[in-house]
């Protein structure tokens, strides 16, 4: 799992250290899924881990260090799946398909991933901002640039700029779990739940390839 | 102006006191514009404004309760715009495009908006989460819920979720605010400039309308 940490953490964790620091981010990855919330200290994740509070600091510094490699662990897992996906023999439509399916449901794995990115650029520190940057949205953002170069090289998608595509998928995807919980308030409306994932992915499907207007108009709407 | 606060605020402001309210709502607003920031403190408005730092508690309890009447403030606005829309003699088709202008040019001239309704929702009280919900959400949801209906009605667009598209629309254009900063670290992206606001809203009105894959294609992926 030391493999799986970004440079800079994982230069902190000489080889037979890994285990403790492995065991404190399983542990704070808990207390994050147990509380839905980010708000856990250090003694809280020292005494569900049975490590020595101490070693913390010397493993990532401070709490920021820990929340940043913990963030670093989980993206990981999800940046190996773009590249795996990106090698398919499927069409670039059905990639970009399970690529929607799989930023939803990275999400709804790590229902903390989403608040922590969310604290880590805004409300840490400068260095604690760059290294997300560098380790999720770069890659991303790469990604994408290249999966819409395919797309539009094999006459599948319209000429589209990576940039405002990444902005509006990501963003419509991350509102579903940042933004829900002030639409339950007003609303009514439920918690995520399983069901909900799964249809909001059928949804940004649908929207992202063919949008929301009916045939027959589309040809009107886009000739205005 | 008074008539534009949500009306637990407003009822703080009796007559002849919405004045100074109001001088401390434009101070508030012009701090937070010069400095790019949502970190102002109440002395730093008091003496922007002329008005005694005491009579910000009285007109707002605390300084939640004055960002709160300045998002209200703001919002209200907002709010008078789309109910006037809803009004036109035009196609649910141009209402939507018009919308979607609507919802990203507020972001850009308002620059606060987007960090203040973060900050309410997320890290302020309970009651002041409520309150957004009710002045903001609430009503943008249900305006989107009779455009839609409206739009199907008139064949114009297919059957969608209102709660979904809300949630896909606008976290799309909330993205290209708040998520910004951090794809300008990873990637030398510019700051958001009215060019790009102009170059957004073209693709967001295209992405909605009519999904980016290429007309023949469309058919296929849609029967897939």
């Amino acid at each position: 799992m030391g493999s799986q940490l970004n440079s800079s953490v994982s230069a902190k964790l000489p080889g037979g250290k890994t285990t403790t620091a492995e065991k404190l981010l399983v542990a704070a990855s808990e207390l994050m899924i147990e509380r839905s919330s980010i708000e856990v200290s250090l003694s809280d994740i020292a005494q569900k881990s049975g490590v020595n509070a101490a070693l913390v600091k010397y493993h990532f510094g401070n709490k920021d260090g820990l929340l940043l490699a913990l963030l670093a662990r989980d993206a990981a897992t999800e940046m190996t799946q773009i590249e795996y996906l990106l090698a398919q023999p499927i069409t670039p439509t059905a990639k970009l398909r399970l690529h929607i399916a799989g930023i939803i449901r990275a999400y709804h794995q790590f229902p903390y991933m989403n608040r922590l990115i969310h604290y880590l650029l805004h409300e840490s520190s400068t260095e604690a901002a760059d290294e997300v940057s560098k380790f999720f949205v770069a890659p991303l953002l790469e990604f994408q640039r290249r999966l819409l170069a395919e797309g539009i090289k094999a006459g599948e998608f319209r000429n589209i700029d990576p940039v405002m595509f990444y902005t509006s998928l990501v963003g419509a995807c991350d509102h579903l779990f940042f933004g829900r919980h002030a639409m339950s308030r007003a609303t009514g409306v439920g918690p995520v739940t399983d069901d909900v994932c799964r249809e909001y992915i059928k949804h940004m499907e649908a929207l992202i390839c063919g949008g929301m207007l009916n045939e027959g108009k589309r040809r009107i709407a886009n000739s205005e």
